[in-house]
């Protein structure tokens, strides 16, 4: 039994001239074995016209699953298509959490749509997860899971299993509370079911539950699911009271977009929470412009410095050739060692309290890195650039440029490590302070320290 | 019930004048209803040779469960100390997998100790999984499910499960095979609570099932679990005979391991697979060095593009100051574009196919930003430098300056997000093309448009 024996082109293929042809049936047979996800996929590159076609002819519980696959813009067209009772049918089936997904993405128009489908006690609970702040840990919860009281025998808890069990999000986890709904323990359905029928909850709970809260950050929380291997997490008020749980899909969700955020933040990019070829040519530019325009008025330092040095250089022309390599090492260099150091926090490997452990450990990689590029940079001054492209370099030329480079590295080194942390300390994202930010400070530290060895070791 | 009511500094401070005081009870009691991730972290904070003590005061099964997060050092040092009977005791509480990481990283005695211990079944499983390659999702898979059979009723698979559900990793999703194990289907452990009892697998179960090839890379296996929301997956060989399954805390660790290489990558570092405060630092050293050094030398070319244009050079000295904004914008607008092409390529939302809607996409992005980057850059050069700071410069000057950043940034864009493509399809690593390496080549590419500019536009 494989899934997929064709590839999505011809399946795509396929169900076109299927639906061309008036074939439903078969369109039908040729998708319904799907995963929702590529059911979604396969709708979307389908003319955009067929897209509510297809999603009627899909059974009512797959249509739900695949609803939420879909892209916000169709899903916002199916939505304005559907009768009244389509809409709540569609609704009904889906989990509460991603019904709040979709809802954050709508128009208020069509919110007010899908609010008024949903019977009172569903509102509520949309309402009050929507309250929760965008990067809260209230924000991705769901409030379908399987809650038990500490009297239940295990018979009790699986007759209650059985019965709710296919509307809940997870049955993996079961919570454990008392009357005020305050969290005692869970148990997993492992347990459940290896324990005897009369076994009672309160005997066969693990009552040392981790719990986030519901202002929690959403990448905190997430980062607890990768450090504990949780399937499941419940989500308490400040009376630690259980208000929700969070499941791993949507933990793992948060991972990639914050990762794909830090990434995003180091090359010197705003985030856009967008796959790249979805995002419109405005928006990318949107997003990259501002920092461009950042860094390249801060590279005026960088120019004035070379200006003030104007003569030095007049006077040994060979010096300017040797400016790019020095800053893009450095560059290099600086962002090696922030760029650690930003994933470092990001994995919470490294706090505040790590801040001179690190720097005492680039220090020391600082100085073996510099020899090493000192030396070989030395060699080939003398050895190519002389001898073989007959450059102008002498020893004290070959010294100011060796020099330099074992001075920017280091500071290349100790800036790109420390500031990150102390951005993080002072409640920046860390992850800006990367490549392109240490290169325009790395940049003019290294042309001060080059100059400063030409005076003095060229006399100039 | 809340977890951790006191800080990780005042338990390990408590632990400590515990096992001074020899109250080992108290000690066993402060510890013992943590996470086995937490109690690994507060061993490895106490003194090196209280490790063994402390493992010994913990329960068979949790001790095990602990053994697994301690680091391999901890681990090793335990093992030789283990009697065989209680290293026996800890390999047979363990999953499968977990067994599989730990030898990976022992060295050979401890190796064959460890497998002398396990019994024939185990050792042949063991042995098994060793033999995949070290990125497959072979070595990454467990032995450890629960198979069921299409005649089974849900009375038969609830009694299997209850039998040997604490021995296997999961629960959760059961594999029904045929008895040439052959992989047919799946149901989850809710689709068995909520069916009826005498209901059969074949009736209840899932035919569409995504599976693993042993030898598929892993990384591509782990986007499969983030992609279809999967708890577990299962992984067949050549024939689709089910060998092993993987569960999503496996492919979790993956993909923030393959995320950090990737970053690593980005910035020039070779991927370590360690936390950065426990690598040593000549490994550090060792990982940087090289891409510094390949970088390092390719900037002779730019040092050369220099030197041949020496005479234009001191004929308008004021160019030279324009030389580290030029380099640095082209730098940054090239990291921009490759590292979200980079990470487009690692999240499967960017393929070889779409390369020339991503040239076409940036192409329009690069003519916008380098507009609004020129005309602010104009703006800028005659307002501020000219007038505020002296500098000599002519409208002329201003506009090669000015041009060239138009052209750079257009070159920059088109190698930015074309290089990784076209590195993936060729079998590279995207993520090496990622910004110091488009750096070097946009640097020469930025000189060369500089100096000609200069020479039509400045007649020198």
């Amino acid at each position: 039994m494989t899934y997929q024996k064709e590839s999505f082109e011809d399946l795509i293929e396929r169900m076109q001239s299927y639906l061309t042809d008036k074939k439903y049936v078969d369109a039908r047979e040729t998708i319904v074995d799907l995963e929702p996800v590529d059911i979604a996929y396969i709708m979307e590159t389908l003319p955009e016209d067929t897209i509510p076609l297809v999603f009627r002819l899909l059974p009512k519980e797959l249509a739900a699953e695949v609803f939420v696959e879909l892209d916000s813009d169709s899903q916002e067209d199916l939505i304005k298509g559907f009768s009244k009772s389509e809409l709540k049918e569609v609704i009904d089936e889906l989990y509460l959490d991603d019904v709040v997904d979709i809802i954050e993405e709508m128009p208020a128009t069509v919110v007010k749509r899908i609010l008024s489908t949903a019977d009172a006690d569903t509102r509520k609970d949309i309402n009050n997860i929507l309250q929760y702040p965008e990067s809260s840990t209230g924000s991705i919860m769901t409030t379908e899971y399987i809650d038990l009281k500490t009297y239940m025998t295990v018979e009790d808890a699986l007759k209650k299993i059985r019965r709710v069990g296919q509307d809940m999000e997870t049955i993996n986890v079961m919570y454990i509370t008392d009357p005020a709904r305050h969290l005692l323990g869970y148990v997993s359905i492992r347990t459940v079911l290896v324990s005897d029928d009369e076994d009672k909850m309160e005997d066969i709970m693990d009552t040392a539950v981790i719990s986030a809260s519901t202002l929690d950050d959403q990448e905190e929380t997430a980062r607890k699911f990768e450090k504990y291997d949780f399937l499941t997490m419940p989500v308490v008020d400040k009376e630690n009271r259980l208000v929700g749980i969070v499941t791993i899909d949507d933990a793992l969700d948060v991972l990639v977009e914050e990762t794909t955020e830090d990434i995003e933040r180091m090359a010197a990019i705003s985030p856009s929470y967008k796959p790249y070829l979805n995002t419109g040519i405005l928006e990318t530019v949107k997003s990259r412009i501002p920092w461009l325009l950042l860094l390249m008025v801060s590279a005026t330092f960088t120019g004035q410095i070379i200006s003030s040095f104007e003569e030095s250089l007049a006077a040994v022309t060979v010096l300017t050739a040797y400016i790019p390599m020095l800053m893009d090492t450095g560059g290099n260099c600086g962002s090696q060692a922030s760029v650690t150091v930003i994933r470092g926090i990001s994995l919470d490997e490294i706090t505040l309290k790590d801040l001179f452990k690190v720097i005492w450990k680039e220090i020391r990689v600082a100085v073996i890195v510099g020899a090493i590029l000192a030396m070989c940079n030395f060699a080939k001054l003398m050895l190519v650039d002389k001898m073989l492209f007959h450059n102008p370099i002498t020893i004290q030329v070959a010294l100011v440029i060796c020099l330099t480079l074992v001075f920017t590295v280091f500071a290349a080194k100790l800036v790109g490590c420390s500031l990150p942390i102390l951005a993080k300390a002072l409640g920046f994202d860390p992850a800006v302070m990367a490549s392109p930010f240490i290169t325009t400070i790395v940049d003019a530290i290294s042309l001060l320290i080059y100059f400063q060895f030409a005076k003095i070791l060229l006399r100039i």
